[in-house]
């Protein structure tokens, strides 16, 4: 029987971002990561695909949240108010507890070009997504995509800032001065 | 003794995007592609590391070119405006007889996951590429960034603009239209 252990995904997670910083990801087995926190591998692989999808856990939720915000602002809101709009409720996932496991997580993906490429994928199907949207609304093209893309855009610089050695500001505060700099420089 | 081929590269490039359409990227050989234009498979791996290099020949001239525009702005000018000149410049690789190419070329990538992997890649180093030189020239972060991306997006936007069925206009009047489009959207 196979029996509901809540948390299990967050534990392997865990687990696993502290092998692949010691250790190397390349170095790591879906296996070693469920004994090192006395689980077995068959239950790894009831959570996730393989191991590099124990790095995007939680990507759903991301996603769901960011298109939320946006779905959640008047039918006739100027594109660049959902915009802010998705941004603002996409915020709510990283607050500062989460900033040493984003940071940690970087790490790893930063000296892995497969994880390179898939976190580049979940932002195009982010921008995507949000495009959709837009123009489900009735925002003619270009405007669709240019304003989606400056959406990933923003958050993309802002992520990059807030996980920066020393950096103490909340997601919510760079993203805003972000988003002002774009504006003056596009002006 | 290895003989001086004019024009071989692009030869095979044109050979390969014919074979590529109608039969199938998957379904395409290098040997074949070489064979269709009566060079063999070895001349083909003497121009290109593999199938793949055939549709991303002449890359490095759109970047030099897109890079060169940039550089040839004074020292001193708005990073929007080393955008703008980077986009006039790369402009100057798609005039109007080049656009059956482009099409066909997009087609076969579009029906590919790991030529589109490809094709992003570009982009970013693209935008990388950019980057690094408005930071060189003393423009901060986030700026240079955003900038750099802005610059990018409008690109992508536009080209695929310009590719569409049935579009006329030069590549030129499309990138200052999606840039106008950009500036009223951020305003």
């Amino acid at each position: 029987m196979v029996r509901w252990e809540p948390g299990t995904p967050e534990r392997l997670q865990a687990a696993a971002l502290e092998l692949f910083a010691t250790r190397g990801y390349e170095q790591t087995t879906a296996a070693e990561i469920a004994q090192s926190v006395g689980l077995t591998e068959r239950t790894f692989f009831r959570h996730f695909a393989d191991k590099r999808e124990v790095l995007f856990h939680g990507q759903q939720l991301f996603v769901a949240g960011f298109l939320e915000g946006a779905r959640a602002t008047p039918g006739d809101a100027a594109p660049l108010e959902v915009v802010r709009a998705a941004l603002g409720s996409a915020a709510g996932f990283f607050g500062d507890e989460r900033r040493p496991h984003s940071r940690r997580r970087q790490t790893v993906i930063d000296a892995n070009p497969a994880l390179q490429e898939r976190e580049l994928h979940k932002m195009v199907g982010l921008a995507d997504a949000l495009r959709d949207l837009l123009r489900e609304r009735g925002v003619a093209e270009p405007a669709a995509t240019l304003a989606a893309r400056v959406g990933t855009l923003v958050f993309e610089v802002s992520f990059a800032t807030w996980i920066a050695e020393g950096e103490e500001r909340s997601i919510d505060t760079i993203q805003a001065v972000v988003f002002a700099e774009l504006v003056a420089l596009v002006q």
